[in-house]
């Protein structure tokens, strides 16, 4: 029982870090004596010390004979930092308790075979699930090389986000909204078509507070503070490079704007845009498709979502969140390309054979060919709905199969 | 606290009724004596005894001194059977709880008045969310003179009832499709399209048993029981008459089938369609419609929505349950004709600029106009959701102001 009150406290030290690590995970520690924690700590950021070492730093001699709670299986190699695991061994841990172990199977077992032959008692896992879902990005990169994708839309009851004349402010409300933003602060980066940035010119910056962080991301009964906000970095599908060189997305100093353009794209325009801030990623195109609808269309079609989050994943993000509009969203649909998704949906209908669906594009043709969903959650908050979802069979999922 | 617990007993019983009392509201009766039951009983069907007289009737003379639960305020006026109040007076009941008053104006406290003016001590409302929830169709009724009418659609996450070719075979589940039917039993008629007609020939019958119906509406802690399930009757709205005459629909006896016609509709279809059992409703059309994108569309758009429900009123439908497809649902919804709308989310995502929508037709222009929505509930059921929802400013909305 105490062993999950401390677990669970190191979850909360880990969430601390929200947004900050990539490409490493979340990680946080607690070492407790005799009933009482002596030390503790989180991973804060790459190439810094990890979560057991700050915890068995602030312990010091206290540690000998203790108990090391630790989200995640400690490491046992050489990398930016010695092995984790021997600094345990010699500060005399007695007990090593091991929320998840490492998704990597180079890696894998490892850390727990070397703790385990130093005499160390070991107990694992323990809370399985939360520290699963804690670390559900990094999982999934490190198994598949790419970032874990969460789709974002904001939707009336019957899945349009927009009026036929284009109307989409606002369908949901402030809370969700919020909500979302919570969404951009625990990404990597985040993810728009050209059309979403013709259209509506927006900042995307998280706008939340580090108390409001805080708020959403912890549980109040185990740790109370704030969690410094991280403005994930911009990525905009722009075939052309038509991106405005006075967007509103450059606005935001810390953060990177990456725009990926096809090889088509005129080369003034890369200079123009690098220029303006902006980190250019040409992806080339075998063909250019037929538009289907839309001038927007063809930007995003040309540009393969697997290339994207290659180059994403070799970049070192982590998790990407995809806020569309319709024809980006569709774009991951149509080749699978996400892991979860969640929806917003707002107190109303707006109906319409014209007006903007969640999810536009070609479609599935069939109902055997279209992803399956698994339902996690779904909930009425301040009379918005707010519904969460894992794509079945995606690669990379990590203890929950079902996932 | 036992009064509760009396209360939640007397609208179990009610429910034995579910769907079998139009135009009468559902009720429950307990009589308690030295905290014992000594009688219950409920409302069957109208023009037969109400509920009260069930009760007061098994307990006989042990009535004397004890306390009547009553989820619905008791009549004071001669209609079909002679008023509960009188009746309740001359048992010699001591003490009469209420579930909620009645909602019709011109009867609302004079039941109340009557026993108070006897001497007997009235404790109401108890259990009043439960008790308005339990009637909020005849209670919608009775002030509208029109039916409740509920909404329900089974989509996908983004909103779709089929794939852009047509395929729709199944969106939901099992589970999801066994809550419809219990929508169908609780109903006291449904309505679809002549498309729906054409397309799919469906027979529109309650499938559940008895056994089903009583377990998925009576809280097993407080009555076990089966409920015999209602069969709805169906209304096919038809502006040109053109359901065919070996149509499933036509194949369950115990229940009548209206369509309702305009005045446009060729007379020999009406004579043939009477000949194969159904019963006919013209409605008058001012102005044939320009058809928006169906051939569908045109008959629907052609009859009045406003009319159609009136006339139900007058037939003393309480209750109406629209299942759709697209484009009836859209008129019930842009004329803003709908009380509840119950939506069933499967586990997949369609996608499609082409794909059907759950609310298709022309839709709102703008949000200001769109209605407004209470949501009451978002379950995952078996890895459907399951989202219900009151529209805002309905008339003949009952106790929950903001429903």
């Amino acid at each position: 029982m105490d062993d999950v009150v401390y677990m669970k406290r190191a979850i909360a030290l880990a969430k601390l870090a929200a947004g900050h690590t990539a490409p490493n995970p979340l990680v946080g520690a607690v070492v407790v004596k005799d009933n009482e924690i002596v030390g503790e700590g989180y991973h804060h950021k790459a190439g810094t010390a990890h979560a057991e070492v700050h915890a068995l730093d602030q312990a010091g001699d206290r540690a000998e004979g203790g108990t090391l709670y630790v989200t995640l299986e400690p490491c046992s190699h050489y990398g930016k930092t010695p092995p984790c695991a021997l600094r345990i061994i010699e500060s005399g841990i007695r007990r090593v308790v091991i929320g998840s172990t490492d998704p990597n199977p180079l890696v894998s077992g490892k850390g727990i075979t070397m703790l385990k032959e130093a005499g160390i008692e070991i107990v694992s896992p323990v809370c399985l699930c939360e520290c699963s879902e804690l670390n559900e990005h990094f999982f999934t990169y490190i198994q598949t090389g790419k970032p874990f994708v969460t789709l974002k839309s904001a939707m009336s009851l019957d899945g349009k986000i927009a009026t036929f004349t284009g109307q989409s402010q606002w369908i949901t409300n402030e809370s969700s909204r919020r909500d979302g933003h919570v969404l951009r602060a625990t990404h990597d980066a985040m993810l728009i078509g050209i059309g979403t940035v013709l259209a509506d010119d927006p900042q995307l910056n998280c706008r939340l507070s580090d108390e409001e962080l805080g708020n959403a991301l912890l549980d109040n009964d185990i740790l109370n503070s704030p969690i410094p906000v991280h403005q994930p970095d911009v990525i905009v599908l722009d075939s052309l490079g038509r991106t405005p060189v006075t967007s509103r997305i450059f606005d935001v100093k810390e953060r990177s704007v990456h725009i990926f353009v096809s090889d088509g794209c005129p080369k003034e325009r890369i200079k123009a845009l690098e220029n303006a801030g902006a980190i250019i990623t040409v992806i080339e195109t075998t063909s250019t498709r037929k538009s289907h609808k839309t001038d927007i269309l063809i930007d995003i079609k040309k540009l393969s979502i697997d290339d994207v989050l290659t180059k994403l994943g070799n970049l070192g993000y982590t998790s990407l969140l995809v806020e569309g509009g319709s024809a980006i969203i569709s774009s991951f649909v149509e080749t699978k390309n996400f892991d979860k998704i969640v929806t917003y949906i707002g107190d109303t209908i707006i109906g319409g054979t014209d007006a903007t669906p969640a999810v536009g594009g070609r479609g599935f043709e069939s109902l055997d060919g279209s992803p399956r969903l698994t339902f996690t959650k779904s909930t009425v908050i301040d009379n918005n709905i707010r519904i969460e979802a894992y794509r079945q069979g995606r690669r990379g999922a990590y203890v929950h199969g079902n996932r």
